[in-house]
């Protein structure tokens, strides 16, 4: 398996790990988004106001639910400083 | 370091690898996506038609460079068959 294949599908695991803890298992409800962040990004959240902001960019559709495409575009904001949507929209969440 | 952080530095080291061998080192030409492609998802590609049509796809704003953004969108299309851009969209591309 290629080095992207690799990446592709720890992404995937990532995802579907948290998305299955409750509710629909291939979406994340803000309380799994919440635990994601926090095991798996654990110096990016800063508290409840940060996360229902986080929860209502991501949630393009307004459903309430986090489906892969929302979340792979918040984690492809996060990886590059030269996205449009990058770490800077997000500064006022990270202490 | 997770396993999300990992997969992210990971499509990143991808995306550098190949960006940097020729031209604007943030970007990849043609030349260089086919590269990565035929490298990193060899059972992906079938001709240079589809390379073209894929290059046109992801070139979104059309400067004959795929910047970051424009890869990992690509990458997250791939990724999930629940994404309205998906692998079906690709199906002509895929022999």
């Amino acid at each position: 398996m290629s080095h992207l294949e690799t990446a592709m599908g720890m992404t995937i695991a990532v995802f579907d790990k948290y998305a299955k803890a409750q509710g629909n298992t291939q979406t994340l409800t803000k309380a799994e988004l919440k635990t994601l962040l926090e095991k798996e990004l654990p110096n990016f959240l800063s508290g409840q106001d940060a996360l229902d902001r986080i929860f209502k960019d991501l949630d393009e559709n307004g459903d309430s639910q986090v489906d892969f495409k929302e979340f792979v575009t918040f984690v492809a904001a996060l990886t590059s400083p030269t996205l449009s949507y990058n770490k800077s929209d997000f500064s006022e969440h990270i202490t």
